[in-house]
Order: C-alpha cells, then sequence, then structure tokens
C-alpha cells in the first residue's frame, strides 16, 4: 500500500500522517510507503519513519516526478486557504484549481496503466456562503445547495465537481469530504477569520491573551482535530455504496456558541484562564463568520459512523493532551492528565 | 453598444442574433457593433448587415484578437455539447472549461482598462442529473443541488461558479442562466440523446419518419426557442437586483409528456404527420432522458417576467411560422399562416 498525502507537512496532514503511521495499514493493507509532499519539511519524528519519503517543493512544478509510481490512495490535503485566495486570485487558481485537476490528470494516466487510485480530497465548510438572495436554510444537510461567497469556496467545490467527474468516468475512486472549522488547531494564530476560533482557547491556556471580535450568542460549528482526522480515514475506507454517490459529503460538526466554548475553557482552564479573553468586535469577522453555516444535518456522514464531537470541554482536554508543551494553565494539565 | 455572441453561428446564436439586429437596442442602448464568433460562417442576412462582425475559428486560439477591443455585453454560447463531451473528456475539458475561464480572464483584463462587461453565460438543464444515492427532488426548483452526471453538466456547472466569483471580484457583471431542453429545433437530427425531442415533431411536418424512443408517458421540460432567446436577453437586461444574486438561474419550463407532444403535433399536422412517428424503445436514451427533471419552479424567472410556453401546439406553431421552408405538412401551413 503506497499513500500520498499532499499538504504532508500542515497541521491536518502531518496528524494524519501520524496517525496512518501509527495503525501501520489503511483499507486493510500493511503501509508501505507514505510519501509527504508539502512546499516545507514535515516533520522530524515523521522524517525519520523508514515508511515515510519527503517531496518539498512546489506541488505543480514536482507533479511529474511526485507521480512517477503509483498510489494506491491518495489524500489531497494541499491548498492556498482563504485569506491567500481572496488576496491573490490568481494564486488561489493555481494553488487550488490547477493543482488539483492536474493532480487528477496524473491519476488518470496512472489509471490507464491499470492502477485506480482512491482519491480523498478535502473540501471545506467554506463552500457554504449566505449568498445574500439565496440564504442558507437553518440546518445544512447533504443536499443543499452551496453557494460559496469567497474565491477558496468557489475553487473547492469546482473541484469536488471534477473529483465527481474523473470518478464516474473510472480515473480515480474520488471522494470529496468538506472539513468544518477545526479547533483547536495548535500553533500561532494564521491570520485566518475563523483564527479565534482556536485562538480563545489556545492562547489562554498558555497564559496569553486573545481577543474575541464576536458576540458570546454567535452560534458555530466545528470539529476537533481528532474527529476531523477519523473523517478522513472514514471517507478513505468506506465502500463507494457506503460513501453513498459521488457528491461531496459533509463530515460531522459540532454547534456551540461562543459563549459555551468559553465556559468550556473556564471548566478546564478556570478564572485564570478565562480572564485572558477579551471581547472586541469586528464588523468584518463578523459578517464573515456570521455567513458561515451554524447547524448541520449529516446523514451520509452518520451512515459511516461518523459523529460530532460529544461537547467542547472534551474538545479542549484533547488539545491539552495532544499539545502539554503549549500549555501553562495548571489546573488544565491537572485535569488532561 | 458593443455585443459579443460566441457561437454566433449556432442555432441559438443565430436566432438570439437576429432578435437583437431587429430590436436595434440592448440595455437601452443601440446596439453599434455585433460580433459573432463561431467555428463556422454565420448565416448570409447576418454577414450581410453592416453592424455585424464575423470572427471565424477556434474561439480559444482567436480570444486575443476577439477581445482586443471592448465589449459592453457578451453572450458566451459556445460550447462543445454533451455527446462530444462524454466521448472526448479532454475535448470537453478544453472546449467548455479552458475556453469559459480564458473569456472570463480576457474580460477581467477589460475591467482592469476601465469598462466591465455584462457577461450571460448559458448553462444548462443538464447540470441536473440523478445521482442515485441523492436522487432529485420531484420538482427542481432555484435551490436544488445539481449533482451532474455528465462532464457537460459537470463542466457548465463549474462554469457558473466561475462566473460567480468573476462577478463578485468585479471582473464581469455575470449571469448565468440554465437553458432547458430546446424543441424544436429545425435542422438535421443532431444525434444528442435530447434530439427526438424536436424529431418527433420536425421529422413528420418535413412528411418523414420519426422515431420516438421512449414511452409517450414520458415527461420532460421544453421550452421553445422564442422562450429561450427571451430568457437570454432578460437575463441580460435585468439589474443585479432583480437577477438575484449569483447563483445560476433556471429559466422557465414546460413540463408535457411524450404524449401530449405527439398530441400537440396531431392537432397541428393530421393524422399524416402523427401516423409518421414510430415507437421504439432504446434503454440507453430511455435512461438519460428519465434522469432529467421534468418539474420546475422557477420562482427568480418569473420575478424576471419569465413564463414558460403556454402548451406544445403553441410551441409547434412557431416551429412551422418560423420554417415554413421545413414544412410540406399543408394542414400545419394553413394553421400556421
Amino acid at each position: 500500500m503506497r499513500v500520498l498525502i499532499t499538504g504532508g507537512a500542515g497541521f491536518l496532514g502531518t496528524r494524519l500522517a501520524r496517525t496512518l503511521l501509527q495503525r501501520g495499514q489503511l483499507c486493510g493493507a500493511p503501509l508501505a510507503r507514505l510519501v509527504l509532499a508539502d512546499l516545507g519539511r514535515p516533520a522530524d519524528d515523521l522524517c525519520a519513519d523508514a515508511r515515510v519519503q519527503v517531496r518539498t517543493g512546489d506541488l505543480l512544478a514536482q507533479l511529474d516526478a511526485l507521480m512517477a509510481e503509483p498510489y494506491d490512495v491518495v489524500f489531497h490535503l494541499a491548498a492556498a486557504v482563504s485569506g491567500e485566495c481572496e488576496a491573490d486570485f490568481d494564486l488561489g487558481l493555481r494553488a487550488n484549481l490547477d493543482t488539483t485537476r492536474a493532480l487528477l490528470e496524473a491519476c488518470r494516466r496512472q489509471a490507464a496503466r491499470g492502477r485506480v487510485a482512491r482519491f480523498v480530497f478535502s473540501s471545506s465548510v467554506a463552500v457554504f456562503g449566505a449568498d445574500p438572495a439565496l440564504p442558507l436554510p437553518e440546518v445544512v444537510d447533504d443536499r443543499t445547495l452551496p453557494t460559496p461567497q469567497s474565491s477558496y469556496g468557489i475553487q473547492k467545490f469546482i473541484c469536488e465537481q471534477l473529483v465527481a467527474d474523473y470518478t464516474r468516468k473510472g480515473y480515480v475512486d474520488g471522494r470529496a469530504a468538506r472539513l468544518m472549522t477545526v479547533s483547536v488547531r495548535p500553533g500561532r494564530p494564521n491570520g485566518a477569520a475563523s483564527g479565534f476560533l482556536s485562538g480563545i482557547v489556545r492562547e489562554p491556556l498558555a497564559g496569553l491573551l486573545a481577543v474575541c471580535p464576536v458576540p458570546p450568542e454567535t452560534r458555530v460549528a466545528l470539529a476537533s482535530p481528532a474527529t476531523t482526522i477519523a473523517g478522513l480515514l472514514a471517507v478513505a475506507e468506506a465502500s463507494r455504496e457506503d460513501f453513498g454517490g459521488r457528491t461531496a459529503l459533509n463530515l460531522p460538526a459540532l454547534t456551540v456558541t461562543v459563549q459555551q466554548m468559553l465556559d468550556a475553557l473556564h471548566a478546564v482552564g478556570g478564572d485564570e484562564a478565562r480572564s485572558l479573553v477579551r471581547f472586541e468586535r469586528d464588523p468584518h469577522i463578523e459578517r464573515i463568520v456570521g455567513g458561515w453555516p451554524a447547524r448541520f444535518s449529516s446523514a451520509r456522514a452518520a451512515h459511516l459512523r461518523l459523529i460530532p464531537d460529544g461537547d467542547f470541554r472534551e474538545v479542549v482536554l484533547q488539545y491539552v493532551r495532544d499539545h502539554p508543551q503549549a500549555v501553562t494553565n495548571r489546573q488544565a494539565l491537572r485535569l488532561a492528565g
């Protein structure tokens, strides 16, 4: 079993790679080779694993070399993020649309040589935006029409269509899964509009101030890193029949208010953590976040036995357990321990 | 007012061009120049009009020359048809996706020079296919999720997304309208799966045998050529507010059974015409046509005062009036006269 992860040095790619190496198998076959392609170098523990091969550089530029040997499963996670795509229209088209198309074309050539790759495409909840003339329903389900309101969302939605058609033609065995906003992300603030949904937990647990730009009653749809990775793996391992058609699938989401997130932070990190969050409304971010769907009914995901995180307190504890070195709050470390 | 019609020598392009030249204006401004771009040469009457400029050749190859002067309105009708796209995957991607994107890019360069073109994109009811796992609702409306089941439908749906995003960015003032199956098309059978929906009227009225490959109770959604052109013009002339958002709009459809079509043929052309239609079921075509939506609720089109054809008898008479030279049936010519 040869597996490729594009964006293999990113936050989700790294976590997916570690999970795969630990499991040692995918779709019932032993993991012989895991290729991690990304602009930068993956984490040291990944590079040290004998099964891992690292390919750094621009994906589109190195595609021929990267695809010289066939893959059984491709996880295509690499993408320019929403802020970049909004600031640089051409970059978004190249990094998201052109690169995905070229990768699908490479898989098509592989299929012509006799091996059809399973192709897991990480789409995004960002396909759902509020077209002023066609507002989103209160609850988004598997049949809700996406009307993306960002170039990133448009590019993801276009790639979903390409994956569906390459699959219909038998060029890949493609599955597009829409990832929810992932919280709590480790690391530094990344400037995304959704960044505060991790920052208001991560920073206070590290003893740092955090600003919340939206009112406490704001409702959002989240998934923890562990739930997100479980979703990608379930989508990769599902039979075509269980996946259900060729249309993109919404991964499950936990619906919480920002107030509930802060209550969970309080429960885990005490007054010390909670007091480090300050509200400072930002109308720009408020408008963007307000356009995102907050409630999902994900029947197809449930059919794959994928369920949302149970409550946000557990999500906070997951973060503390996974990243103790980034946490200074003693109560949180004790509770997680 | 400078107007471009791509596919300007095709059936709909020709009819749109004639209508525009006859009106002499679009969006309230006099029509000074009408550029018709197509692989082949437009009809003689169009070429003879002093306002018309003809550009023959591959659209993608001649794009720079074609877009050297700015346009106020672009009607982008040119496309490889569904059968071609299914037979030649690369041709479809090039003729439909790459060409539309290049045309939008050219419009973006024009916008950078100060003139934002109104961009009318002819999408298609073919975006609606029956994903086995997500069957279409009984009535398709403006919020129905398209799950295209052909490369042509996928490409049209992708281009709708590009038009929406180029519009959001201010690069064009784009409007995508989904055309219904047009009946009665003049000319020769074109081999499309939907071809019989014109053929079972056109051939008998010319004294020729026609084969109907689906059972008489089959329900289909149609629009006459006149109603289709009226739809394109209304979409072009609508204010952005009246168009309603940036999502593609379904043009109105008349829902009829094949039996009702044949009854209309009988009413217009008598026993002589009706007796020339033979049923000969074709499971392949039956399956394709059965996957198309047959009933529409088109609120956005209605808001633009676009209504479906009233009944199919009137559609047959429209055909006879528009193409008397192609009709030999005396009763039909008398009724239409």
